[in-house]
C-alpha cells in the first residue's frame, strides 16, 4: 500500500472511530433515549473518564482540572514546549445532538493518535481539553469550562443554583472538586501558543455551498432588545383606516425594514424578530400595543452597531410618522470575537488542500473560543451538518465529512506545530 | 316666549330628561357600580317596566311582547294606520356604557311626548320598541329582540344555554314568558311603514368632523378569517438572511399590504389584523409559523369581497415568492345592510336643518336594524360620542348633542309621519 493510500485508509478508520465514540458518549445521559449531560452530574464525570481513556490510548498525559475539564497533553520535541490547545465541550443541552462539542474533542484525539502511531512529535506540544460546561444547561451560566482556563470565573458563579436549588459550589463538592481551588485551572499565558476548535456549523451555509469544511472568520457578536410600539386600541369596525394608530401595522412596517435593511447591509449580519405579542389581542380590536424582540448578530461589532442604530432610528421614524411611541431596551449584548488572521490562514490552506477550495463564514452560535480569545489567538474549523440542525437529536454529520475534517485539522495542526514562530 | 324659543326650551328640557333617564336605567344592573343588564334577567324586566311607564306618560299604549320587547304605540290620525317604528335596545354588554341602545329608546319617547303635549297626531302611527337583546351577552346569540318582530327566530335558539347552563326556553319561563308563543311577537308586513333607529356612533368620525349628527348609509358587512403563514423555524444566529423562510417576515409584508390596499381601496372599507401568534416564539429562533386574524368590513358587499379576494391573492403571492405556505379559513360572515335611500334622504334633510350640514357614514358596529331590514326599510341617525368609545363605562354624549338629535329625529319623523306615500 502506498503512503497516501495508507494515510487515506487510516483517516477512514479514524473517522469511523469518531462516529462510534460519539455514539458511545451519547449513551452517557441522565435520561435514557434522549441525550442530556450537564455540568457536575455523574454523567459528566463518567464521560470525562471515557475521554481520558481515549486520550491515554493516543499517548497523552491526562488530568482532570480543578473546574472539571478533562485535559490531555502530547509533549512536543522538547519538554515544556508551548502547546497548541485543541478543544471543545462535552456537556450538552437537554435532548441534544451527539456532535455539538463532542466532535471537536474526538477529532482532536484522532489527530494526536495519528502522530503517536507515527512516533512523531512536533516542535510544539499538543493539548486537548474537553470543556465541562459550555452550554450552561444546568446553572444558566455559560463557558464555565473555558473560563476556568482563562482564570476569569466571577466569584458570583459559585452561588448560582440549578433547578433544584443546588449551588455550583455544592455541586462541585459533591463531584469531588474543591471550589477553593478553581484558580488552579487557569493556564499561564506562555503555556499556550494558540487555540483551535473544530465544531459542527449549526447552520446551512456549508451544505448550501456543497462543501464539507469551512473556516470561521469570527464568532458573531449579538444584541437582544425588547421593543414596543404603543398606538391606540380601537373598534375594528368603527375606526376608519385614516384615523387608526394601529401598533401592529407600525410593527409590520418596521419588521419589513428590519429584513430589507439587514439584507442590504450584507457583511453576514442577521436580524430576527422571534417573538411578537399584541394587546389587547382580539379579532375585532385594533392592536394598541405590540411587544416584539429583536435579535441581531454579526461577525464585527462596528457594522453590527451601525445596523442596530439604523434599525432603531427607523422604528422611531415609523412611530413618529404614525403618531405613536416606540421604545427599545437592550437586555443582552455579547461582543463579536474575531478569529486570529494567522490561524485563519493556516486553516484555510489546510482546507484548500483537502477539499480543493475553502469557504470563510461567521459562526452564528457561541463557542468556548469566545472565552479563550480573551487570552490566546483562536481559530475555528466548521464541519457541515445536515440541514444546519443542532441542539436536536436529528443533529447529523457524515463519516466522509468527518474524515475530511480530521485530514484538514491534522494538516493545520502539523503546520502550526512545526512553526517556531508565533501564530501571526 | 316665541314659538321657536319655546320649542328650543322644550328640547333642552327633553335632552336633560334623556340624560337623567339614561342614568336611571344605568342603575338597573346585576352588578352595582358596573352596568350589566342581560336578556330575561330581573333587571331586564325592571327596565321594561320603567320604560313602559315613560311611554305611558308620553301618551302611548304599552305592551311587552312575547319575546320580551317593551312596545308602545302612539296612534295616528286614523286608528290602525301603518306605523313608523322607532327602536333600539335596552340590554347591555358587561360593564357597559349607558347610551348604547338606550339613547335611541329615550329620544324616541321624547319625540312622541312632544307630539302628545301638542295634542298632535300624524297620518301614520308611531311605535317605539325597546329591544330585549341585541348584544347577545347572555346566550351568545344576537338580535333576539328584533328577530322576534321579523318572526325569524330559529328553533335552535330555545335550546341555547347561558354560562350557567340555563336554556333560553327555561329563562323565558322563569321570566313569565311562554316559549310556545314566540311567533306572536312577529309583526305583519303592512303594520310597519318604516324603521328608524337613533344610536351613538361608536366611532370617531362625527367627532373628527366636528358634527353632532350623521346619517348612516349602511351597516357594515364583515368577514373574519383565521390565517396562517408556514415557513421554517431556524437558529437566529446561524441561518443567513438569504436562506430564511421567516413566517413573521412574510406576515409583516402582508400586513403592510392589508393596510395599504385597504386605504387605497377607499369606500369606507376597514381591515384589521387584531391577533398574531408566532411559533415557536423564542427570541433566538426564526419564526416557522405565524397565525393571525383578519377582520374586514365595509358598507357594500361587492367592494368588500373584491378587497378580501385581492388581499388573499396578495398573501398567496407573498408566500409563493418566499417558498412558504399560506392558508385562510373564513369563520364569520355577515352581509352588509344598506339603509333605505328614501329614509336616508329624509334624515339628511332633517340633520341639515338642525345642524347646517349633514354627513353620511357607515356603521362599523351591528344594530337591530340589520334584522329589521330583512322586512322593512330602515334608516339610522348617529349621535357623536366622546372619543368614539363604546362598550365601556366611559361612553359619553353631551346634552347639547342629544338635544340636536331629538330635534333632527322629530323633524324626520314628522316628515315621514305626514307623508301619505311610502318611504321611497
Amino acid at each position: 500500500m502506498s503512503q497516501p493510500a495508507r494515510q487515506q485508509a487510516q483517516r477512514e478508520q479514524a473517522a469511523a472511530r469518531v462516529m462510534a465514540r460519539a455514539d458511545e458518549l451519547a449513551a452517557i445521559s441522565e435520561t435514557p433515549g434522549a441525550l442530556t449531560r450537564v455540568y457536575l452530574s455523574p454523567q459528566h464525570l463518567q464521560a470525562n473518564q471515557l475521554v481520558a481513556q481515549w486520550m491515554r490510548q493516543a499517548g497523552m498525559a491526562v488530568w482532570q482540572d480543578s473546574v472539571g475539564n478533562i485535559c490531555g497533553r502530547y509533549e512536543g520535541e522538547l519538554e515544556g514546549a508551548p502547546a497548541i490547545l485543541l478543544g471543545s465541550h462535552l456537556d450538552t443541552v437537554r435532548n441534544a445532538g451527539r456532535y455539538d462539542g463532542m466532535l471537536g474533542v474526538l477529532t482532536a484525539i484522532e489527530v494526536v493518535q495519528a502522530l503517536h502511531q507515527q512516533g512523531r512529535r512536533l516542535a510544539k506540544a499538543i493539548e486537548i481539553v474537553g470543556f465541562c460546561d459550555e452550554e450552561g444547561t444546568r446553572f444558566g451560566i455559560t463557558l464555565l469550562g473555558s473560563r476556568g482556563l482563562t482564570g476569569t470565573w466571577p466569584a458570583s458563579w459559585l452561588a448560582q443554583t440549578d433547578g433544584e436549588g443546588i449551588s455550583v459550589s455544592e455541586a462541585m463538592t459533591q463531584a469531588g472538586l474543591d471550589p477553593a481551588q478553581i484558580s488552579l485551572a487557569a493556564r499561564r499565558q506562555a503555556e499556550i501558543a494558540a487555540y483551535l476548535e473544530l465544531h459542527i456549523e449549526q447552520g446551512p451555509c456549508l451544505e448550501q455551498a456543497g462543501l464539507a469544511l469551512g473556516v470561521v472568520e469570527a464568532i458573531n457578536g449579538a444584541r437582544r432588545l425588547n421593543c414596543c410600539f404603543t398606538g391606540e386600541a380601537g373598534h375594528a369596525g368603527t375606526v376608519p383606516m385614516s384615523h387608526r394608530k394601529d401598533a401592529l401595522a407600525a410593527a409590520a412596517e418596521w419588521m419589513m425594514q428590519v429584513e430589507t435593511m439587514t439584507r442590504e447591509h450584507g457583511e453576514n449580519l442577521v436580524a430576527t424578530v422571534g417573538t411578537l405579542r399584541c394587546a389587547p389581542g382580539a379579532v375585532n380590536v385594533i392592536p394598541g400595543e405590540v411587544s416584539l424582540s429583536l435579535d441581531i448578530r454579526g461577525p464585527h461589532n462596528e457594522p453590527l452597531d451601525a445596523l442596530l442604530n439604523a434599525l432603531l432610528a427607523q422604528a422611531q421614524a415609523i412611530a413618529a410618522r404614525r403618531h405613536m411611541q416606540f421604545r427599545a431596551d437592550e437586555f443582552y449584548r455579547i461582543a463579536a470575537t474575531p478569529c486570529d488572521s494567522g490561524l485563519q490562514a493556516v486553516l484555510r490552506d489546510a482546507v484548500q488542500t483537502v477539499q480543493g477550495r475553502s469557504l470563510t463564514l461567521p459562526s452564528g452560535a457561541g463557542h468556548d473560543a469566545i472565552a479563550i480569545a480573551e487570552r490566546w489567538p483562536v481559530g475555528m474549523l466548521f464541519v457541515r451538518c445536515e440541514g444546519g440542525i443542532s441542539h436536536h437529536p436529528a443533529e447529523s454529520v457524515t463519516v466522509d465529512d468527518v474524515a475530511l475534517g480530521i485530514a484538514a485539522y491534522a494538516a493545520a495542526i502539523g503546520a502550526l506545530g512545526e512553526s517556531r514562530r508565533g501564530t501571526n
